[in-house]
């Protein structure tokens, strides 16, 4: 009994990916051609050959019409961070995560090329593009809030968080930005790949407890990166001897 | 010859802050009793007592009429980054800079909790205001990429600026929309000092230069703090080695 149903529903599940598509390739073309404000509703569901209640039983509003996919990636990327496995770094969860929304433009460079020529000319699309990317960097606030340290509880971590978030967002952005300038050319998922490894050798990784964050010498396993922190205005031999007390450690 | 002229000038200038803030005060007033869209802006500029054309003289549009001190604040930013000592770090200038604006909303905590509200409620509001903190975050990305290291051309600078700049603009609009949340109570710039403590002890500084981004143990100054890095499946003696080498270079 089960499979038919299944195949039913992913049947309609395509059959409503491809209402969505055909509906934002009738008003990216309209807009391109007739202009933003001189197309109607109207005009893009008689393009795509659906009705106007059809429409609007996929969009809300003629500027959400050039966005169709921001919906399925948005539940695609919630199933990576549900799905993530519990010793994974948060940030690399989170950075998995966006490379699903990256993955949604790389689907269609052409049509992602054209839609962002339209959104630096129009406000309103611009503005709606705004609000879909502001989804992901909630969704991550609350995902990497979720994931900090039970036991640390300082106040601080809301902030950590969103901050943390952003800067993973506002790579994402800078990356698509810089490949969509470029007419969609090359492999923008290597050229993230290449952006978190900057960032995060550059700011460091979300802190996942008060301890990590004491910034104080701590010992590390063999193969992992050993940091060391002292004041240099103590004389060299008690510094050393500091450093060799957390090295010892290892052992 | 140049007093009377000055102070023409700052006369005039105490006359246009006045009748902006007058036209803004009208604006949130009619948004907060007739709703955001019943307001025109005929009614606006009646309730300042002043010309509908004078009203266009100083904002583009009735969204533009809440917010009539960012443009000053804007200029004020500058002012800081301008003048900022050339051996302070940019991300502290960065920090002071937009204290400017953190600054603007204390001075009149009742109007920014009021606009506050009335943003969360009109989404044209709320993009008004997205785009004008979108004006200081590029200005802190074009300053930051100014101020790195001229021998270190990576490619990876407008990234670095860009993360940068919107982890100061992150943590700024975090302090103010809790403070504005619990309606303008407590001391909201020290918020905000405590706020940057907290994520550069967790994200570090903007790295100055190539040399500083690579993680090799670097010496310093006496009285600053030393971090050393190194692989910790070195064997112990070669890491004290390695770390002494450091250190020496100190003297």
């Amino acid at each position: 009994m089960a499979r038919p149903v299944k195949s039913a529903r992913t049947q309609q599940s395509s059959q409503r990916r491809k209402v969505r598509r055909d509906l934002a390739a009738a008003a990216l073309e309209l807009f391109a051609t007739k202009g933003y404000e001189a197309t109607t509703v109207d005009e893009i569901a008689a393009t795509a050959g659906v009705a106007r209640r059809t429409f609007f039983r996929h969009f809300r509003s003629k500027e959400e019409a050039i966005f169709p996919d921001h919906d399925d990636t948005l539940e695609r990327v919630e199933a990576v961070l549900l799905d993530a496995p519990a010793q994974e770094n948060p940030i690399d969860t989170v950075c998995r995560g966006i490379k699903e929304v990256m993955r949604m433009y790389a689907a269609s460079p052409s049509l992602s090329v054209a839609r962002y020529r339209l959104t630096r000319e129009v406000p309103a699309l611009r503005e709606r593009e705004i609000a879909s990317v502001s989804r992901y960097e909630r969704l991550f606030t609350r995902y990497l809030l979720g994931r900090y340290d039970e036991h640390s509880h300082l106040g601080d971590e809301p902030l950590l968080a969103e901050v943390a978030a952003s800067a993973v967002v506002t790579a994402h952005n800078h990356v698509l930005r810089r490949w969509l300038r470029r007419d969609g050319q090359g492999d923008v998922e290597a050229a993230l790949d290449h952006a978190f490894t900057i960032v995060r050798r550059a700011f460091g990784d979300l802190p996942a407890s008060a301890g990590q964050r004491a910034g104080a010498p701590r010992a590390v396993t063999d193969g992992e990166v050993l940091v060391t922190v002292a004041r240099t205005d103590a004389p060299l031999p008690e510094v050393m001897r500091a450093i060799e007390r957390a090295l010892d450690q290892r052992g």
